[in-house]
């Protein structure tokens, strides 16, 4: 439920073509919804345009089932994300419309195709390995109704490969930067634009990067101020909040 | 100087009221400015909308002293982070509307006053020991063209004092949450809005807080979405990023 | 042997119905039993009210098995934790009053299900992912004589989730509460409650939760005082701990 | 305002001894009082039985005053931790009764003295370092009502010391250890008795000790399970974690 | 080759009795032996009375086949650790005498079976999850000519456990002491005797225990000062450091 | 395109043997070349000297087989690091010159065999066990055009075996020392020499060698001033850096 | 009291000599005396053969005096570590014979300077200033009735200085070996003699030294076996160890 | 004394124009000069073409004083590290051409101004604060015999001010990249050149920059290749280095 058809629904009740029975039934599951195992937050597309993510990893597929299901009979698009190929199949036996993307594992519905975001949202990444992340930061944002643009493969170590891109970069209204290794990505590309920059270190490196903790340092330590950090690999958080940012 | 300010410039040569040599004369030094320890950029006001900000630690007072007179000459409001008295008084002979934060050390040269945010940015911290980077957050924030606004001593111990400030949580357009010890309030404030909130961990606490790590750490992991984090009592940066979201 | 058998035993002795050779035999293996590879502390329940328990990861089948059948002699309730599948079979075959709680791999043999604890041992958890550790903490308390109460997937960055609960939060004499990635759970219920919360962090996360560690920094530096902290994923020892306390 | 005084002025309400408008406005600042650096939570004392306690660190000696003196409107106990002499000179002259304990810079005014805990709640320490850590455990839990003992010095490299202190293990309803170095003493003490301990690391040590991590790792791998573990140095937590378990 | 050997093989060049042809071609390999990926030590032996003991992981098994084949040419006794049982079967083609040790891995040859250690080297566990490493331990000294005791499961929070080995602990010349999770075994062993204790972390544990770090730091920060620590898992360590304390 | 035939190539222009066109159409796709999910920086070759390395970890086979197609036009010598069997099969496919290296995975195709490298690169290493690595660094300098040389398995706990190959030592104008473990090697050979030494810690090792920290740290503060460190495990790095110093 | 005391004090009672009642009251403050703020172990003699040792770190100079003055009644030899000037001429009032060892604040009063170990204890260091832990560690060894020697300033980087000592460290019965950076001293050391090396790691360096962390890392992981580790910067710790060990 | 002088002393013994026995006495002394707490390593210029440099940290005055004095006989320049204004005035007494470079503390003595080095070495600094640590490379390189230049206050945040110094960048023959923060000014420059990049992390920053770690992190997983790492803050490692590559 949208906070627009919440919106109509009052209209209704206020004048007087939906009787406040009906109405109250209608919100009655809305603060949230109890499975036993798990408490759908509907009240979440409410407060904040989106409905709850269903993050795969930990829970069994009966239980990612389980929530899907219920959820598609409230909101429109759904998201889950660390699937694999299994849960898919399953998911889209509940409907159809679910796609697969492989590299990331996000399985995404998309019934409402609407654009809610303001600009562009880009994706830009540093290194072929960083595209699995990258991928999900971009359904994510797709799936929350925003136009998006990536760049694969533009590390720091050949800076002509993204000075050749900076036409790209000043069109974005909010840029999501994903880097394994050193993670200086976002701090070159944040000194670039006016824009807010999400930085996404990725586990992507070995020996001292620590699985990401190298890069993690070098975005919270960035030098150009316009640059938000998110919890390593974490694409679908820089998906989230850009398109928080881009609703604006 | 500002993109206005080049515009309006470049407009006065197409139509000849301005000299090309008057005009490359003006642009000359727009790059940057080489003082031998520093090379101040110019260029950020025309990239980013605001000038380079002056962070004070590990520079000598007569380098500051440099780096401010310089800006002076060409920029409109200037931000020194985490200076002290003496730098104050030695600043406030440059300018007499210096104004000094104490608790922050921030020192804030306010000539354009004018509002360029489009929201408030509202600040809102954890405990009394957190202030003095929220405070920071706030200068920087104001001194960058928003309207501000700040609530103090949140914590999520006491969730009731949170929920009763759930109508200026919703007014705001970016919030940014101040926090020591475990750092739960971005994500619990987070939970509530629909808008961007910038979290800053302080090394406010004792023996496991490492200093912020764990503040640091409860921030990147927050199980809500919207959360942007940024390095450890950087109020500064947080109040930057606000800032450049707020313009969006 | 329980307190009170021993205090038994002892009245029969004095009243001259035992003899004390039938006496000294009985106690005999009473500070420990010695497998070789194992020594069995009897002497536990006479301490602490409830005997050892058995942690099967590390130790082979044939010995968990040879601990078991040593218990069965004297103990009534044995509780295995991190077992399997067939290492429950395997001790269904000493007891078939065995239970396996397959998401924990606990494996409960209760002989005596007389109510100890005076109160309710809550079990609050934040995610569905942290489920296995939060039935962990039940089943332990469950074996150890209180009655047990759960909630889960009630996360705080869905506050009003939280405070749906609250009646049920303030019945419980005991809390556990269970959370992963940034731990803020504890903090939170601790506040409202005026009983001890025994907080579990999890593993559960990705990234720079670090397999837990976020959580149990955040839970150390909680800003409210009434939480005792265990070790990351130690279900068991929070439900051990919660049973201790109930039974003041 | 505590929990039975407010029962006592409900009576009178109900009673009509007290008007309506008179209760209103006792209980008006009960949720929490804003001085704008600090919001005191007053409503703790209803829900937790305690009032606030301030952490002096971090704060100025002008905000730990104004908290102070709001405090000893409505609060029968207050409590500061970590003040300084200065400070207590400061808060003498609110109220004469306060006390000053220079080791551990605790800060107490006791107006009730009356006894809530329901045993004893005893306090060990493993080396003449670890006392102040010490002393503000059994502050607090002397102010929160409890009768409290400690014991000092018997680390478990010379085991018989604290083999020779058994009988006043065994007489305590609560006991909190304090240790640095290797933080073994709550293994060996939760393993001689049956009722909770709180483990408090101390940053006693050096080299390896890590300011207390080595303490801290030891207590929470404890192979004992009736020990909850609080912050390093948090005496004060403990104190408090102490008195809530002891009032059950 | 053994120092006696060498010792006898130059008296008889002294006495005529081998050519110094002879002898120069014994000795020749003496410093080094070259096979390529590996340079045995066969001085080793001369230097410090015990030849290279070989670390099986990360060799292919053709690679410690082929330096165990050559060794068996110099040396008495041969020790591989940390293999497994398609390794020992290969080796005890290579030598019927081979015995394997299932638990720890390790491999044993032992030609001479001469005692050599003046003492008894106690080794002692805290759990049956530490034995794998105590059992390294145990066959490294036995395979350097010590008499080896041990005594398992003992761990310190059931002291009257390890109260009753007591006999044992001041039997021993040294004593290894072996513990997982908080690590505190030798710390309290070391506090009852007057010999070396060495002391062993092993990686037992979940959560906080960080794979032996725990314990580790534990041991270094033992109150006890008889305490001489190596590497987490170094079961082999241990037995090689007691051999050669207990050599002198 | 090796900067040798770019002088050629811009001579035949000048001398108007070659066509602007044609020219042009050589050099169009110099600044990269763009795969959707790689960018490959020719003009590395002509910057750097040597083109792009791949790392295949993290690459699908498809990628990589698509980025060595490409590069095969351009490039004369190729390198893969990290591969395996059936992805040098792959690549074998695509030029029967490649060559597989079973320890460290690294695939390369030398069709140019020139020595540009002005002396010997020596790599040397601690253990059997770090010669993967060493294999890394020997086939990356060598396929970038240096005469290599190797010597194995000279720790420094058998001092003698590395005193005895003092001379090879001298004889190299950069050395390469892999170590595992305590990482001592690169402190003592540098002592030796006069030439830089490049240090490669390895994730050789156990328990507290935290997967090759305890090399890097150690490296990281040699007390040898000509030492160079690169990440642990990363023999191509130093293969590479030693390679640019050799041609100087 | 030392063993031989009570061995000629109870040959006394045997005898007749001395009548029960003073042999009790001799004994009778054995197990350990009690000053509050301190339990001293005189019984510790008897069970190591050295009395307590004082840490004057965290105590206060009325705290040390007090033990020292109870100390001197019954023991021959005394040792405080970690002093300062002032507090040895408190110390030096109490005893005339106390030496103050300025470095490393080692305050030692030697009334018993017999030999009771068997062999040389040789003391190395690596850098000019890891000297004040080799001071501890001299002292302490001293105290404890040994002939040691010292060597200075031999670290690896230039192995000819270390090979020039060898004379001196086939010498010694027990080597202690103190080293700061990357602590390699002891791997070198060890692989050169056949006893045991007690190895000290030292916080002298910087950066990624991490206050000694490095070389205490360095030292756990030798390619040595017979290397045993004690805390950084333990000076006292080594020579306690070495003491004991050379007793035996 | 240089080989050069070695060399030419030589020559004299084998023309008949120096005797045996004085050449024996003006090498005596070249292995080392024994202090007692410092053995000063003559023979280093021999081997490394550069007498010891004297880290004045952790060393008294009179130690630094004592060292330079014996140097002063035998050497040509003399660096000492890390010192202040006092001890420089007491070496300046000893030799009057020393000089004091405040921000690092570097104090050298260069009698000998050869240039040896073949190339130019350029310092390259990110920020204002780290010219202390370029200062201190750069002192280093000059003392040794080499050409240098410097650029600072070139962060990657404004990329541009970095490629209007690639002239100067292509123009050395070392480059040391000296950089705080997150330290990605050495991956940048190190893409641009061909020459090897020593890469200097430095320790300003705050919060997660802990001290250089994160900027030492991101270096050492750059992804360019020809980057060396040395240390934090350790600009006399780096110009060591630099010279030790320049003179090949």
């Amino acid at each position: 439920m949208t906070p627009e058809e919440i919106t109509k629904m009052l209209r209704q009740v206020r004048r007087g073509r939906l009787s406040i029975e009906e109405a109250v039934d209608r919100l009655r599951n809305l603060p949230y919804e109890d499975l036993g195992y798990a408490k759908i937050d509907h009240h979440r597309t409410l407060r904040q345009g989106f409905p709850e993510v269903i993050f795969a990893r930990g829970k069994s597929p009966e239980q990612v089932e389980g929530v899907v299901r219920r959820m598609l009979r409230r909101e429109h698009n759904i998201l889950v994300t660390r699937g694999d190929k299994p849960l898919f199949e399953r998911i889209r036996r509940l409907d159809g419309r679910a796609e697969f993307h492989p590299l990331s594992g996000a399985i995404a519905i998309r019934r409402d195709k609407k654009v809610r975001g303001k600009g562009i949202v880009l994706v830009i990444s540093a290194g072929t390995s960083d595209i699995p992340v990258a991928e999900e930061a971009l359904v994510t944002a797709e799936t929350m109704g925003n136009r998006v643009q990536s760049i694969f493969d533009v590390g720091v170590a050949g800076i002509h490969r993204l000075l050749g891109q900076s036409r790209h970069l000043r069109r974005a209204r909010v840029i999501i930067a994903v880097a394994g290794m050193e993670g200086a990505l976002p701090s070159v590309v944040a000194g670039m634009v006016a824009v807010p920059v999400v930085a996404v270190p990725t586990s992507v490196g070995y020996g001292a990067s620590f699985k990401g903790i190298a890069g993690l340092l070098g975005m919270l330590n960035s030098c150009a101020s316009n640059v938000a950090v998110v919890n390593i690999d974490n694409g679908f958080g820089a998906g989230y909040l850009a398109s928080v940012i881009n609703r604006l």
